[in-house]
């Protein structure tokens, strides 16, 4: 067995590309020991020639044209990093039927198609791998395949976006309010020019939808993800729950249930000893809660030109080895469950519940009781300021059902007394 | 391809074998899907089959002769959960011989004869694994080899010892002396009745060894590690290292050096910030530096009956993927490089110096004097307390070659103005 080259093709050469090219490169003395093979690029697909000749030392190499890495039957392995659902989705799927193993970074593609192009990939008898479409650096897919796959895994959370995660860590630790905190990622290059897909919490929902898919065996697409964002987060919430002992965090939740799968992404609350909290700014962490492991840990740089191309590495080192001992195409979509998914009505959680009301006699005991009539149960209520006509009152609910605290907040809408609901955060355990 | 029953075999019914029987039991009806096959216990190898009667549904599976598992051809996996490096040793080099593979939790072994396992199992092509011989639950051995091995891994610190954490979190927290601490470890059973491998450093440097042979290419064996236990550390010292914002934890360290390999534990102090300072209890935690991935930490439970034999059945569910999808035997020795071993004199570092010394005028300049005409610059030094004739000084250094510090010391030795050195801590970063 054996092969003296492996050809490879880049489709890409953005952040995450120039960052798996300059590690082939790097890996390039240890390859014949660590694969028994030397792994060559032998096309890289990108749109502006130009543009990318600047950034490798064999201009030869580079393409605009898809055909030349479809149709060349020298090239076993394909690496999309390029992004985005399309071309990449067509790019991939035409990779697996002309029988390349392909290895992406691509979460958003994998979230709403991973499905249908693992099956590709097993009918095409290649490999599929996407250990960087989450958490960039920090190995995540891996240990859930294989290491921890002897469990079943109830419980997958995570800081799973580092954009979200340094704005929150700015409020905490500087006391910014959220826009000063945005302006600060920006101007850093944590944040987008457009940063919806992070700060709404799109990005870390594809990630959950994936990690969701492999822990529970079932499939679950980003349109399966409840997702909220922390715009509406404010340095007052954080000053009370600091106060109650607590950090927020914008955080990527599944959960497998009796009554369903729970995947969603939402601000949270959770206690300053979780080893979640400690978790600040770019950095990802991903919790796994498995019945014989019992709780693990996996932390690092979620994003970033080298850890991800670390993580795509990974992944087109194993191929290669797959190539070489003829051990690979055993890919396969281990979705052989359909679990129900729950709606974010239906999940019990906790809540910290912050309300304008009038200053005037009564009006605690009030929401209390609507509260209570709605089957909510408060662990805590308590005024905590008072001004002009105006109070505030902060509230911590036991656990119950999301369903019923939104009708109690119906109820409070239409109540006078009620001048609004500023804050409504899930808190954890 | 497919085979209806894969037949295992399980060495050793002590903790790790029971809870490598439950989960073989929990997973069972999973196994169609995930494997394509399902796993069989065929054979139990016990000491005492009458005690072990009592573990098992069906006591037919016991047996106390090694040969009627050795030589029954039907068995494809073999478990060893047995522990030390005899007979462990021979029962796996013979199951590999007989073309079976096999899956280990053994430290003792694998530190000591891991590379001779590797090449027999090479040779007869058959796997070898041994993910739960490291941090019990915590996925690291299978991350170092797949989604990490596109990095030059310069760095591998972990807290790998249970006990030894128990003991250092509960003298840190609740003020207890050494002694005191070790014995509500053993009242809780966190510690064994003979404590030395724990509280020594002798477990934590089998994991160092076997670690830093996956991360460096290159054969680190048990005796290479430099050990140091936790025995000498006082609830004075940690009182110090608190007041100057550190904890002081029990590593295991393993660096890819210039001039070498270390591998080494001892106690050390690290920065109240770090990720490692916030493991605390029988928690472990293993941090790895690579050049494309930057840090990344893996946490969770180092030991423990569960934990470890989810590790134990990760590895294998992908043993008996190998042999359904013939894609197995490809294990071999990835130490293809023979890096030198660094002595612990020749190891740069910081360290943390407590003194008794004589309480007149002269004795910290001259202390700083020695240190200074051995080569050992003073980051900071302070004379902490001073009762009757003698007084403490306590002495920070910045990064220096162990040898000179030590050549210091035994100047001090011989100077009747320094009492004692109370203690000599190293110190991070």
């Amino acid at each position: 067995m054996g092969k003296d080259v492996i050809n490879v093709a880049l489709l890409g050469l953005g952040t995450v590309g120039t960052g798996v090219y300059k590690v082939m490169k790097q890996q390039e003395p240890e390859m014949p020991e660590k694969l028994n093979t030397v792994l060559k690029i032998k096309k890289i697909l990108v749109r502006n020639l130009e543009k990318a000749a600047k950034k490798v030392e064999d201009t030869s190499v580079l393409t605009n044209d898809w055909k030349e890495i479809v149709q060349d039957e020298s090239i076993d392995i394909v690496i999309e990093v390029m992004g985005g659902l399309e071309p990449a989705g067509t790019y991939i799927k035409e990779a697996l039927l002309a029988g390349k193993s392909v290895v992406t970074a691509n979460k958003d593609l994998i979230a709403v198609r991973g499905g249908e192009l693992l099956d590709t990939a097993q009918e095409n008898h290649v490999d599929l791998m996407f250990e960087a479409s989450v958490a960039g650096g920090i190995p995540i897919i891996g240990p859930l395949k294989d290491s921890l796959s002897a469990n079943y895994i109830s419980e997958v959370m995570g800081i799973v976006n580092g954009t979200t995660n340094f704005i929150l860590s700015k409020m905490t630790e500087e006391g910014m309010d959220y826009y000063q905190a945005l302006t600060a990622a920006t101007q850093l290059g944590y944040a987008e020019a457009d940063p919806t897909a992070d700060v709404e919490g799109y990005d870390a929902g594809r990630k959950i939808a994936i990690m969701a898919s492999i822990a529970f065996h079932s499939r679950v697409t980003f349109e399966d993800v409840y997702t909220e964002g922390i715009t509406q987060i404010t340095a007052k919430d954080i000053a009370y729950a600091r106060e109650l002992g607590w950090v927020i965090k914008l955080l990527g939740v599944a959960k497998n249930t009796a009554e369903g799968v729970e995947a969603r992404v939402h601000p949270m609350l959770i206690p300053k000893e979780h080893p979640l909290a400690t978790v600040s700014g770019s950095y990802n962490a991903v919790f796994v809660h498995g019945d014989a492991v019992d709780d693990v840990m996996f932390y690092g740089r979620g994003a970033g030109e080298m850890p991800t191309a670390s993580a795509v590495m990974g992944d087109v080192f194993a191929a290669a080895k797959n190539i070489v001992n003829r051990s690979g195409g055993f890919t396969r979509c281990g979705c052989y469950k359909k679990l129900p998914i729950k709606k974010i009505d239906d999940i019990i959680s906790r809540y910290f519940l912050r309300m304008e009301v009038e200053n005037k006699p009564g009006v605690l005991a009030t929401v209390a009781s609507v509260l209570g009539n709605n089957s909510v149960s408060i662990a805590q209520v308590s005024q905590t300021s008072k001004q002009g006509d105006s109070a505030e009152i902060v509230v911590v609910t036991d656990h119950v059902r999301e369903c019923h605290l939104k009708d109690a907040l119906l109820t409070f809408q239409k109540m006078s007394m009620v001048k609004s609901v500023s804050a409504l955060i899930r808190v954890y355990g």
